[in-house]
Formats: structure tokens, C-alpha cells, sequence
């Protein structure tokens, strides 16, 4: 079965790079050697090093100042998929600091997917909260949530860019318990570039889900898109017992 | 807090085909009606039906065929991402059928990284296993797996065209417990446009991760590159008990 291995040059100075990084420590904002000293030290030509490079920086792990070089990024948030917790605890916990722009908060006729998930009726209205998130001031994600305005009456009146939705939801006796998501990528629409501070087109990862309280009621149904160059998933995998996973 | 409704009229045409779609529950490969009725029907013009459809398209949820029309993509597999349980099994439960090609079955150096997770000291030999593997005939990822070969001596012996990695590791009394990966965004080079058959730099999903025994030894280092145009992870949340999350 042993098979010939392929070489492929861009790989292996993308690897080349990683490893460089990680074996001398280099510091977030460390700068790399000089273009012609990583070419020398690697015996590599210079479009197989461009190459490299630019696909660590569209991968988040290094970032270029005109004149200046190329640099360690700091390392990405890291989300984590099985957790209920807010986003903005998340954030939080890792010494970062969070601004909330809302977009749209408002009550209105919602998609029919969402109005059948909230197991509303058609046409009912729904409330709706979308919002561009920032860490440490660069916008990350567009969170969309979804809720039926009759367990969250006058709703509206909160001013979310100061309240984490949770904690809203806390004041009307909601606390979200469990629920699931999926995750997949999308591209960036032109509004979405804009807020984002993406070229149209960006690859951007998309996830959409529901969450119910502790009753299994629907609580909120949410979508978001997220920038990958800023944040990665994370997710613990286990044994999962058969029953939990057909239960959901 | 209520704030203007920004029109973003391509979202709105996406979000009609969807609803399209739902509403009249079209089966997969049903064809959609044609550009001019869809623009009659909605009262939108050409340019955004078709930025629509060509969004639509590369989330995976439409098809189009030329001279033939548009059509409903049948639904994505959805990858769990908490469980353990090999890729084989989790596609065999969704009434598919997975073919196997080994791209490389050798023991050989490996990344600085991959030693040190494992637990290996620098230089030590790798097992290597890359694979591509394809969903009903189609290439949807490229997975590599890095073990010791000190637990498993041999095996580059096994026919991985035939046999699941996991079961091949039971051979040698081993059973993946838990374990924990990242998902983030990555584009594909040259050798993975060849093997995925999708455009050089098309987005894909980068997971990367390690699993252990239920001794909390490392069994295994894994990445993988994965078409989100045909797979789509999901994700249960729970409420995280506090421990568990720090322990890992």
C-alpha cells in the first residue's frame, strides 16, 4: 500500500513557516525574517514562499504592513460549538473587550423557516435583532436572532449595545438551556462586506440553529456569519450515548 | 432602537427561493421554475435572481445545469461534531455509500507540531495516512491522520481502501475515547483542487484535532479538508458544566 508521496512545495512552506513560528517562540507581532532570508533558508523560490504567505494570512496566522514585513498574528478567538454560553461571555473570558452595533430591532413578518421553527403561525410577527459585533473594535460576526414577541413583550425598548441578549432575556424569566447548530460557509453579500470589513465574495462561515429552555420550548432561532481570518470553532468530541444524539 | 431596514435585495431573492422551495416541498433534483417566471413571480430583475441562484449554488442548496435549468440540490450530509465515531459510520447511517483512496500509508518524519502533540520526541518516525475520501462517487475530503507507530506496529500492512481507520486500530486493541479539534476556513491549493475537483483557492472547511484513549494517552493527530459545498457540520449545545470544559 505504500504509495509515492507527492510533493507540494506550497505545503511544505506553509509548514515550513508554521514551524519556524513555533520553534522559536516568535511572540504575536514578532516580525518574520526578510522574503530573500526565508528563500535562502529554505531553498525555496520566491513565488512558492508569496504563496505560502498569503495563504497564512487569508488563514489568520500571519498579517503583512506595506514597507514593513510579515507578522505573527495573534491567535484567533476560539468559539466554542457545544456551549449555550453568550458569545459575549465567551469573548469576555478570554480578556478581550466587545462592542455590539445593533442593525435592526424590530417586529415583523419573519420567514416562513423561522416562523415554523418558533412554531408560530404564517404571517405572525416575530421579533428580530440583528447586530455587527466587534472584538477589541474589528467587526467579527452578524448575529441574527429570531423570538416569538410574545414571551419577550416590549423587548424593543432594550438597548442592546449595551445588553448581552442573554441578560435581557434573563429580565423576562428566560434562561436558554440547550439546542443545535450547523455550520457551513457562506459568501459575503455587499452589506455584508461592508459591515464586515470584507471583500464581496469573502468566504465566511455561516451558522444557523435553534435553542430551547429547559422545558424544550423554542426559544430563539439564530444566524450568523462569521469572518474565519478572526475567529475558528472548537468542539470536544466524546462517546456520544445513542439516545442523546436521536433525542435531538 | 428601531432602526431603518436596510433592503439587501439579493438576500431577499435567496431567501424567496428558499422559501420557494420549503413551501412547495420540493423533492431533491426538482427542477425550479424558470429565470423569467422567477422574476415575474417575485418582481425582481435579472441580475439579482441570478446572484441569488449563484449563492445558493455555492452553499450547496441548488444545482444548475445548462440548457436544463436550475434544480434543488439534494440535502448535505451533516457531519456531528462532537462525536468520536468515524467519518464511515456516520455516512452509512445516512443510507450513503463512502469510497476510499489512499494517497499516502508510509512512516516518515513529520511536522515539529504533530511529534509534539503525540507526545514523540524530535525526528521520531510517524505514521502517515492520507486519504480522499468520496460521498456516492464524489470527492468531498481529504483526511490525514498521524499516529505513533510504536502502538500499532505494521500498520501500513492494512488495505485502507477497504477498512475503516478506527477499525483497523481496534485490531490493535485501541479505542479513539474523546478528543477535541478546531474548525476554521482554509482554500485549496492546487493538489486539493485536483483531488476535491473544485476551483484552486475554493474555500473549504480546515478541522484539525486530537483524540486519546480512555487513559488520556494521544492515539492520533488529524486534519482534513472538506468541501462545504457537500457537507455541513452540526453541533449540539448544551449547558457546559464548568470542569469539563477547563479539563480539556
Amino acid at each position: 500500500m505504500e504509495q509515492q508521496f507527492r510533493a507540494r512545495p506550497r505545503d511544505q512552506a506553509t509548514e515550513q513557516i508554521e514551524c519556524y513560528i513555533l520553534q522559536n517562540d516568535l511572540a504575536p507581532h514578532s516580525k518574520l525574517p526578510s522574503e530573500r532570508d526565508m528563500c535562502s533558508m529554505w531553498q525555496m523560490n520566491r513565488t512558492t514562499l508569496r504563496s505560502a504567505i498569503r495563504r497564512l494570512i487569508v488563514e489568520g496566522k500571519v498579517y503583512h504592513r506595506k514597507g514593513a514585513g510579515t507578522f505573527v498574528a495573534p491567535p484567533k478567538l476560539e468559539r466554542t460549538l457545544q456551549d449555550v454560553k453568550s458569545f459575549t461571555d465567551q469573548v469576555l473570558q478570554n480578556y478581550r473587550s466587545m462592542q455590539t452595533r445593533p442593525l435592526d430591532v424590530r417586529t415583523a413578518a419573519a420567514p416562513r423557516s423561522v416562523e415554523r421553527k418558533l412554531g408560530l403561525a404564517e404571517q405572525s410577527p416575530v421579533f428580530q435583532l440583528r447586530r455587527l459585533r466587534c472584538i477589541n473594535g474589528q467587526p467579527v460576526t452578524i448575529e441574527a436572532n429570531y423570538l416569538d414577541p410574545a414571551i419577550c413583550p416590549g423587548i424593543e425598548q432594550y438597548d442592546f449595545s449595551n445588553e448581552s441578549f442573554y441578560n435581557v432575556l434573563a429580565h423576562y424569566g428566560i434562561t436558554v438551556d440547550h439546542g443545535h447548530q450547523t455550520i457551513g460557509i457562506t459568501y459575503a453579500t455587499e452589506g455584508e462586506s461592508e459591515l464586515l470589513e470584507v471583500p464581496v465574495g469573502a468566504p465566511l462561515f455561516y451558522v444557523s440553529g435553534i435553542s430551547f429552555d429547559s422545558q424544550n420550548r423554542p426559544i430563539e432561532v439564530f444566524k450568523s456569519v462569521t469572518r474565519a481570518d478572526k475567529i475558528r470553532f472548537s468542539s470536544i468530541l466524546t462517546t456520544q450515548p445513542k439516545e442523546k444524539v436521536e433525542q435531538l
